[in-house]
């Protein structure tokens, strides 16, 4: 594979809530993603989650708390967790 | 889990060479290093190796290639690919 610059792969999509593919590692997928306002309720089931925030601030919404992540920040879903995000 | 700021994390260590594991998800650890000048030609046989440069410049000096990395450049490591690391 080339290297990857996150920040290039970034401009180009400005669609939101469709994570992009980046790399597989181990069978797991690396993606980017845009959005605003917020997202449906949703879980997990069978993984968790680790996010990276880029830009902004992403808030995940648990039933039991607020995690905001600005950029740097990162945080791992347990799994089956009920989420809504909010950018 | 908290959430973690990564640069934070940076800055609580000096020594070079020694990973620090930052959390795990799915079984697959994240880690953070700091190093300079160039680690000992080595490989991983059984799992890739996903690699985000944070800050300054890494070169995975691979047998074929050699892939620099300046900050916010991805790399996936093939499985057993010989590796040299540089800073």
């Amino acid at each position: 594979m080339n290297k990857i610059n996150i920040s290039e792969k970034f401009e180009l999509f400005s669609d939101e809530w469709t994570p992009k593919i980046l790399a597989e590692s181990n069978g797991q997928l690396v993606k980017i993603a845009k959005g605003s306002g917020e997202l449906v309720w949703h879980a997990h089931d069978n993984e968790e989650e680790l996010f990276i925030a880029f830009k902004g601030q992403l808030t995940l919404q648990l039933r039991s708390e607020n995690i905001v992540l600005n950029a740097g920040d990162m945080y791992v879903v347990p799994k089956g967790s009920d989420r809504c995000d909010k950018y």
